[in-house]
C-alpha cells in the first residue's frame, strides 16, 4: 500500500453562514434553541432571515471548517459535499479551495439551492443556528472518490450530515473504503439532536469497532451514552473507541485512549465574540497533531489554540495565521 | 409644501462587497491600482475572484453605506439602486432593508448578475476595489419614484453611477425633482477616476447652482478643480457650492461654507483593519449632523466618528452602535 498523499479527506455540508448579531429577546420570540442548531424549511428559513439584522456571508459547514482550519496549519485536505449552481455555491467552493482544499464534488444542477445557515450570534457571543439544507442534503453515494478516499490518512466525518438519507449512504460507503485501505475513521457527532435520531446507528457503529478517533462535545457524550458523568460517558466508550475527544467549552478538553486520559484547559481569549466553529476548530487544531504522530496532550493543546482564535471574531474559517499561532506549541 | 418625512433619500450602486486580505505582491502582479477603484469586466472579475483568498461578503456600495450609517444613526433613509434577481441581489435587499432602509427599486430579472466589489484588503489596511457593476449599471430612469425624491430633504447622489449612461439620465431626473420640490442636492465625487470621465457634468452642474453639498477627498478635489493646492481648490469651489465637505484621510476633513471653514482632526482608532466604508460613513455622520441643523462643526466630528468605527473592522457597514459612538457629540 502506497502512503496517502493526503491527511483528511471529510464529507460534510457545504453551506454558508449568514451572521448576525442579535438581542436575547429575538431568541426567546422565535423559539429557537439557544446555542444549538436546527434544521428550517424555506419558509422558516425566509421568516428568519426577515427577522435577521444586517448580516454577513461567510462560508461555513462543520466539516469544511475543520478542513479550513486544518488547511491553514499545513495539513492536505479534501472535501467532499454538496453545493447547487447558484451564486452561494460559487462562495462556498471559491473560499475552500482559495483555503488550498482541493474540492470536486460537482455543483448539483437546479433546485434546491446551496445550503445556508442562519446564525443569531446574541451579545455573549453564544450562537444559534438555524440550517436550510438545500443542495447539500442530496449529495448522493456517486459522488464520493473512493481512490481520493484510500488516499488519505483520516476519513472525518460530520455527525449532522448523518441525517440525510443520501449523504448517509454516502458516508457508510466511504466508511468502508477508508477501512479497507487501512485509514483511520473519525467521526464528530455534531449536535444532540442527531444523536436523539441516530444514536443507534451511532451506537452500532462503535460497537462494531468503525470509528476510531471520536469526537464530542460533553453534551453530546452523555446523550450518547446514557452517563450524565462525564468521566463514566468516557469510561463507557474507551474500550470500543480507540481515541476519544470530548471538548467541554470554557472547561477545557479531554482525550482517552489505550487507558490514558489527557486534559487541556480551555485557551483564554479577550472576548468571546462569536462561538461559531468553536468544536469545529478544535477538531482541527487536534487533528493537525494526530497526523503528525504528536502526543496526545500536544494534539489536544493545538485543538484549544485554533478554537481560541475562532472565537475571538466573527465566522467559522479562522482570520488569523493559525501556523503563527501553534509555533512553538509542537513540531 | 409639505415637510419631508425622510431625511436622505440616495441613488447608488447595488453591490455587495467580497473581501478579503492580501499581502502586497498581489497588488503589484496583477497591476491593481492601489487605494483605489477599478472597473472590472466578467473575466477580470473571474481571473481576479481566482487569485483572492478565503472571503466574507458583506453589502456596500457607497451611497448604501452612507445610509446604512445614517439610519443606524437614527436618520430616516431610503436607497435607489440596481441588484438582479439573484442570491446576492437578496442579500443587499435583506441588509439595506434590515438596516431600516427603504428600497423598493425592483431587481432586474436575467443577466447580468447583482454587482459585486472584489475587495483586496493589504496589511496596511488600505481597500483595493475591483467592480463588476453587473445589474447596477442599467438602473433604468423608470426606477425612479419621483414622489420619494420630493419627499427627503437632501437627495444625495454617487459619482461612481455617474459613469453608466441609464443611471446616469435617472440621477440627472432626480436632480431636477429634488430641485423643483425645494430639496438640497448633495453629491459625492467617489473617485478620481470619475472626475477624469466625467469632470466636465460635473463642473457643469456646479457652475449651474444644481450641487447644495459637495462630498470629496482631497485627490478628488484637485482632480475636480485643477488646484494641487488644498486650500486652492476649496477657494475654487466655495462661491459655487454653498457647503464643501473634503476628508484628508488621517489629517482630518475641512468644511468650507458660507465664507467659513472648519476643520476636525480624524478620530485615532487603535488600528486601521481595512478603510472600506470610510468616505462613505464621513459623509453618513456629517449628514446625519446637517439634517438636524447641528453647526458644520458638529456634523465634521459626526463624521469623523463614523469614519473611525468603520475602518477599525472589515466591511463598509457600521458593526460597533453609532448611536452611541456619537451621543454626547450632538444633540
Amino acid at each position: 500500500m502506497t502512503e496517502p498523499t493526503t491527511d483528511v479527506i471529510a464529507i460534510g455540508n457545504a453551506i454558508v453562514d449568514v451572521m448576525a448579531p442579535c438581542e436575547d429577546e429575538l431568541i426567546e420570540r422565535f423559539g429557537l434553541v439557544r446555542g444549538g442548531m436546527t434544521l428550517v424549511d424555506t419558509e422558516r428559513a425566509h421568516e428568519l432571515y426577515e427577522a435577521m439584522g444586517p448580516a454577513r456571508e461567510i462560508s461555513g459547514g462543520s466539516a469544511a471548517n475543520t478542513l479550513a482550519g486544518l488547511a491553514a496549519l499545513g495539513s492536505r485536505c479534501a472535501f467532499i459535499g454538496q453545493v447547487a449552481d447558484d451564486q452561494l455555491g460559487e462562495v462556498f467552493a471559491h473560499d475552500i479551495r482559495a483555503g488550498g482544499i482541493s474540492f470536486a464534488t460537482p455543483a448539483r444542477a437546479g433546485d434546491p439551492p446551496t445550503a445556508r445557515c442562519l446564525i443569531f450570534v446574541t451579545p455573549d457571543g453564544q450562537r444559534t443556528m438555524n440550517t436550510y439544507l438545500g443542495a447539500s442534503q442530496y449529495l448522493p453515494p456517486a459522488a464520493l472518490d473512493d481512490a481520493a478516499i484510500r488516499d488519505a490518512k483520516i476519513l472525518y466525518l460530520e455527525g449532522y450530515l448523518w441525517d440525510p438519507e443520501e449523504p448517509r449512504a454516502a458516508m457508510r460507503r466511504a466508511i468502508a473504503a477508508a477501512r479497507g485501505a487501512g485509514r483511520k475513521v473519525a467521526f464528530t457527532l455534531s449536535d444532540a439532536f442527531v444523536i436523539e435520531r441516530h444514536g443507534a446507528d451511532f451506537r452500532a457503529m462503535i460497537e462494531a469497532g468503525e470509528i476510531d478517533i471520536l469526537f464530542a462535545n460533553h453534551i453530546e457524550l452523555a446523550a450518547l451514552t446514557g452517563k450524565d458523568d462525564f468521566h463514566a460517558g468516557i469510561d463507557a466508550l474507551r474500550d470500543k473507541v480507540p481515541l476519544v475527544v470530548v471538548t467541554r467549552s470554557e472547561q477545557g478538553a479531554v482525550a482517552a485512549w489505550n487507558g490514558s486520559l489527557a486534559e487541556v484547559p480551555a485557551v483564554p481569549v479577550e472576548r468571546v465574540v462569536d462561538t461559531t466553529g468553536a468544536g469545529d476548530l478544535f477538531a482541527a487544531g487536534f487533528l493537525h497533531g494526530h497526523v503528525r504522530g504528536l502526543a496526545v496532550e500536544q494534539c489536544l493543546r493545538l485543538g484549544a489554540i485554533c478554537a481560541a482564535e475562532i472565537i475571538s471574531h466573527y465566522g467559522a474559517r479562522p482570520e488569523a495565521d493559525l501556523k503563527a499561532l501553534v509555533s512553538g506549541q509542537a513540531e
